[in-house]
C-alpha cells in the first residue's frame, strides 16, 4: 500500500538539540504502509533518506540496523549513548555501530520523543510483563524483525537494543521508567540519513502499552 | 596476586531495592588483583559467585557475560533494562540475556551505583571523547576485555553494553547524561551469583574520566 504525503513535518513542531529548528523543503512522497504489529527489511544506501511517520498518532516504530558490507557490525545503542552523553536522540543524533563508525543520521524530527534504552518486544516481554495474555503467542516486534531481517542474513542474535522511534519514555534519577503514551500526532515524521550502506529492520509496535493501549500502522518511504 | 579479606562489605552501608539490607555471612576469601587499566576472562559457573572489591574507593570495574553452552547468546543491557524497568542496578537484579534468559542475579551491593547505559570504553572513546590524548593509543576496557574473551572464542563483535559496576552515571529526564566520581569507598564490594554457566570478562577501567582521574586496581574472586 502506498499514500501520497507532502512531507515537511506538522504544525510548527519541530525540535532540534537548540529547540526549534527550520521547516525543511516539502516534497511529495509515496509512502508504504506497514500493517499493525508487523515489519518489514530493505537496503539503505548511504546518502539515502528512511521517512519514519506515524499516520494516526501514538504509534511506536522499531528501528535496528546492520551494516551492509559487514552484517557482524550492528547499531549499538551503547555507543550512540556515549558519544551523544545523552539518551535523547534527535535531529543531528548520529547513531552509531558497535565499532564506532556513524551509520545514520537524524535529519528530522517533528516530534522530539524517542527511545534508546529498550529492546524490541518479544514473546518474552509479554510472558514476563503481560501477565494478562497468560504467556499466549502474541506478536513481536523481535519476531518481526528477525523474520524480515533473515531475508538478509542477520541472524536473530544481531538484533540488540532498537531504536523505539515514537517510544516516549522517560527515567527517575533513581533509574525507574516510565513508558508513556507517545506524544506523536497523526503526521508526525522522523528521517533519518544513512551514512553506510545499511540493512535496516523497521516495524509498526506490537505491544499495546508502548502504544497507549491500540497498535496502529506506521508509514515509512526511502527517497534517494 | 591474591589478597585476603573479611568479606560482607563496608560499615553499615548495604542497599537493596527496599533500602539497607542484612549484612551477609562473613568468610575468609583470597581475592585476585587486576591491576590498572588491564581485565581478566574466566568461566563462571552457574552456582558459583563472582565477589568484585574496589580496593581503593572511586574505580569502576566493566562487566560482561556471554552463555558458556552457546556464545552467541550474550548480556543484553536493554533486557535487563527491560525486565526491571530501571536503570538501576542493584541487590536482586538479574541480568537477562538478549534470549531473555538470566545470566545472573547480584546477591550483595555495598555501593548502591552501577551503570547499564554505556559501552566499554575503546579506543575509539578516547578519540571521541578526549581530545586531549589527540588520538594517541591508551588502554580500554573493550581491548581489554576483547583480549581476554577472545581466548574463550568470544569475537570482538559479540561485546556489547556492559555491566559498569561502581560507575556512577545519572541522567537528566530530558536525556542528558552525568558521570560523576564512584561513590565507592576502598572495600565497597559488588557480588553476583550465576544463573547459567557463563564466559566472564571483568576490567580495571581505563577511563580516568569515569575514574576520578587515576586508574586503580580491582579485586575479585569466584567461590562456589
Amino acid at each position: 500500500m502506498t499514500i501520497s504525503q507532502e512531507t515537511g513535518g506538522v504544525g510548527p513542531r519541530h525540535f532540534g538539540p537548540g529547540g526549534p529548528v527550520p521547516q525543511p523543503h516539502r516534497v511529495a512522497v509515496s509512502l508504504n504502509r506497514l500493517e499493525p504489529q508487523t515489519g518489514t527489511a530493505f537496503l539503505l544506501r548511504a546518502g539515502q533518506r528512511l521517512v519514519v511517520v506515524d499516520p494516526f498518532g501514538e504509534q511506536v516504530s522499531d528501528f535496528f540496523a546492520v551494516m551492509a558490507d559487514d552484517r557482524d557490525e550492528w547499531m549499538s545503542s551503547g555507543r550512540t549513548i556515549d558519544y551523544a552523553n545523552s539518551t535523547a536522540v534527535t535531529t543531528g543524533s548520529v547513531l552509531y555501530s558497535n565499532r564506532s563508525r556513524p551509520m545514520a543520521t537524524v535529519v528530522e524530527d517533528t516530534c522530539g520523543h524517542h527511545d534508546l534504552l529498550l529492546t524490541p518486544c518479544s514473546q518474552q516481554t509479554f510472558d514476563l510483563l503481560y501477565p494478562e495474555f497468560e504467556g499466549a503467542y502474541h506478536p513481536s516486534c523481535f519476531e518481526n524483525l528477525s523474520t524480515a531481517m533473515a531475508e538478509f542474513g542477520i541472524d536473530p542474535d544481531r538484533i540488540s537494543t532498537t531504536l523505539n522511534i515514537f517510544m516516549n519514555v522517560w527515567n527517575e534519577r533513581g533509574g525507574e521508567l516510565h513508558i508513556d503514551p507517545p506524544t506523536s500526532r497523526a503526521g508526525e515524521r522522523f528521517v533519518l540519513r544513512a551514512e553506510a550502506d545499511l540493512v535496516v529492520g523497521l516495524t509498526a509496535c506490537s505491544a499495546e502499552k508502548s502504544n497507549n493501549g491500540v497498535c496502529k500502522p506506521i508509514d515509512y518511504a526511502v527517497e534517494d
